[in-house]
Parts: C-alpha cells; sequence; structure tokens
C-alpha cells in the first residue's frame, strides 16, 4: 500500500455488490492498480476480503477519492434516502469524506422523496418512543408515521419479533411519508437536531453524479457545477 | 400518580444532588405533593428511589413542568456547558422537553465558555480518530484540541487505562480550548451535523434562569422575555 493509493469508499446493498464485484475483478486482472478501498458495512468488508481488495479504515485515511453506493431513493435535485439495507451511518461517515460520491441506481429509483421509500433514521435505545413522537411532530415530515424496525438483524425488515440492531447497536426508524417531502434540507436539519437522534438516511447535496440504468441503456445525471 | 401530577425533571452531578435531596425531604414531610419524576442518569435515578420520589419516564410522558440540572459552564448569554459527569445525553433528552428548565450553580461556573471547562461530546466508536478530527476542523472551536475520555467508568475522567464508555454505550470526547468560544449557537449547529456525533454538552437557549450562589448569598438569572 503506497501512499500514492487511490481510496475508494465501497458502498452496501444489491446495487453496490455488483460494483465491488467489478472493482475486484479489474484489480485482478490488473486493469486496475493502487487503490486501497473503505467498506461501508460488515458486509462489504466480507465481500472486499474475498475479493482481495486491500482495505483501510477512516481512521487511517480520512479522506478518499471517490465513493461508489447504491441509493432508495434518488429526486431531481440529487437528494438521496439511503439505509433500507441498515447502513446508513457507515455509509454516510464513508461518502462524506469522498471528494467525489457516485451513485448507482436502475429507473425505478427516480422519484420525489417520501411515498417511495421510507425514510430510515438510527437512533439511541433510551427513551426511544419518546423520540419517535418528537420525530413525527417535525413539520417538514407532513404527518409521517414513525415505525421501528424489528427483525433478527438491522438488515432484514419487519421479519421478526425483536427489535432490530444497527451495527452500532441503536435502533432504527422507518418514516412512512404518504406526501412527497419538498423541502428536503430543512427536514434534515430538523432531524439532526432532534435529541436521540444519531443519524439519518437523508443524503443532501453529497452526490456528485447518478448512474441510471434504464430500459434504453445508461444515463449520466450530473449533479455539481 | 394521578393524571394531574407535575412532571419534574432531576438532574445528575454533585449540584443537582442537593436539589433531588430536597424534593425527596419536602414530598416526606408533605410540603410537596402530587409530583412525579423523571431522572436524567442511572445515579440519580437511584438516588429518587432511595428518597422514595415517584419516578417516570419519558416514554410515558412526553412533557415536563420543570426540570432542574447544574452545569459545569454558564455564560452571560445563559449558554451552558455541560457532560462533565457523562449523563449529557440523558440530561439533553429530559431538559428539553420542560416547559421550565432552571439551572443551579455556584458563582465560580459563572465564565464565558471554553477554557473554563472543557466541552464534552459524546461519538459513537465507530472510527472515533477520524470524527474526532472532524471536530478539531470545526472554524468555531479555534483550535480546541479533543481528547478521548478515560476511566472506568463516563463519570470518571482520565483514572483509567480504558476508554471510557457513556450510558448509551458510546465515547465520550473532550474538547480542551484555549480561546473563549464566542459563537456559540453556530458551533453547536456545526457539532451536531458531524457524522458520528450522538450529542453534545453545549445547551445554548434551553434555560429559563440561573439560580446562582455566591459570597453575598443568591442571584437569579432570568434568561427568556
Amino acid at each position: 500500500m503506497c501512499l500514492g493509493a487511490q481510496v475508494v469508499g465501497l458502498g452496501t446493498g444489491s446495487t453496490a455488490f455488483f460494483a465491488v464485484e467489478r472493482v475486484g475483478a479489474l484489480l485482478k486482472s490488473g486493469e486496475l492498480t493502487d487503490i486501497v478501498a473503505i467498506p461501508t458495512s460488515i458486509r462489504t468488508k466480507e465481500q472486499a476480503e474475498s475479493l482481495g481488495i486491500p482495505l483501510v479504515t477512516l481512521d487511517t485515511h480520512s479522506k478518499l477519492d471517490v465513493a461508489i453506493d447504491g441509493a432508495d431513493t434518488v429526486d431531481a435535485n440529487c437528494n438521496l434516502v439511503k439505509g433500507g439495507g441498515g447502513a446508513l451511518f457507515r455509509e454516510k461517515i464513508v461518502e462524506a469524506s469522498a471528494d467525489k460520491f457516485i451513485v448507482i441506481v436502475d429507473a425505478s429509483k427516480m422519484s420525489p422523496i417520501g411515498p417511495h421509500f421510507p425514510v430510515p433514521i438510527e437512533i439511541l435505545p433510551f427513551c426511544h418512543e419518546h423520540t419517535m413522537r418528537c420525530l413525527e411532530a417535525i413539520p417538514e415530515f407532513k404527518g409521517a408515521k414513525a415505525v421501528l424496525r424489528m427483525g433478527s438483524s438491522a438488515n432484514n425488515k419487519n421479519d421478526g419479533d425483536a427489535v432490530a440492531i444497527s451495527d452500532n447497536n441503536c435502533y432504527l426508524v422507518d418514516m412512512q411519508c404518504t406526501e412527497p417531502l419538498t423541502d428536503v434540507e430543512t427536514l434534515a436539519e430538523s432531524i439532526i437536531k432532534v435529541v436521540g437522534v444519531v443519524e439519518h438516511g437523508l443524503f443532501c447535496g453529497m452526490a456528485d453524479a447518478v448512474i441510471i440504468a434504464g430500459k434504453d441503456g445508461i444515463t449520466v445525471q450530473e449533479c455539481k457545477e
């Protein structure tokens, strides 16, 4: 691992899976050299290790050259909803440290934020019912309902009797919206100020480009000037 | 516990200790009746139980009539630094839900925020060194140094070899400042936006009144019009 190596953030989820596979294949073939990678979940770490991708952490490498990940929703302004897979915190801490953040989705993910996919929020277990009420009271959520995620792990939604636990030993709340959320930046600021919130799945102003796979091929939406 | 009971938040620390004792004594003598209380730490919970103070939680009582607590620093605008005792999250979630928040300090705590007492910040353990660098990079911190709190528990500062663990199983960072922090509200907004931060010890715009014990007796500083 030389000092000049490019640092690449590897996303989590069904779409990012293929990007990680591709990085591994390009390294193996020699088309890609001199990179180190930071995974955004334990799953992605295991996948990358199995492919022989050299890994580092944010503790040793605070700046990434590029991060690649999927998303659950992408709106027309490149705001994202992420966290359906439960890895929103590690995704956000890694992708917020990347010079370029590239999002890969299929066309079905392109939608106004809100009704298309719940907004996940990671909260502390202590007094979580109170925190959920505080979240429902945020005006920009327009009456969304806070639903505590259940399941054997944070990655499996509503498939178990126990509360799902995140990688950080926290709870996950899915905000189920019936109306499109229009003022997403203000909403994001309101969410993070709620005492008890650890992090949320709104990624505003973070993506540099969105690569969209549709029926008629690939299109690229540039997000920043 | 009737529906009309006043809900009282009980603080944590050497000053709040005496307030809790007094609430217990007034209940016992019958001068105070019809209250329930929400403690801000496990220590305060145990103290209140030993005094026979009836306890509830934020999960059942989302609104408090009044909360009483100490502080590590109070500036001229009633901004507080809290969290020297490690209970800043539970203190903030309780006190942010109170109609009236009364702070009790001795005159030595009255000071500009910064050099007088470090600003404690609770962060997730994952990639905490990265998070600490992000905190040091906040311009409003004016070059403050982030020091990870060590000790056998979050309440005991720097008295052990292991990292101190908060009530939320998180780490505590003490931001050691050499200069007075002037724009405390902006600083608070910058801190909470750092990915990895759970909560911080700046309590801005929360206190309704500060009761100050000095050499010449008690003075009361009203904080809101």
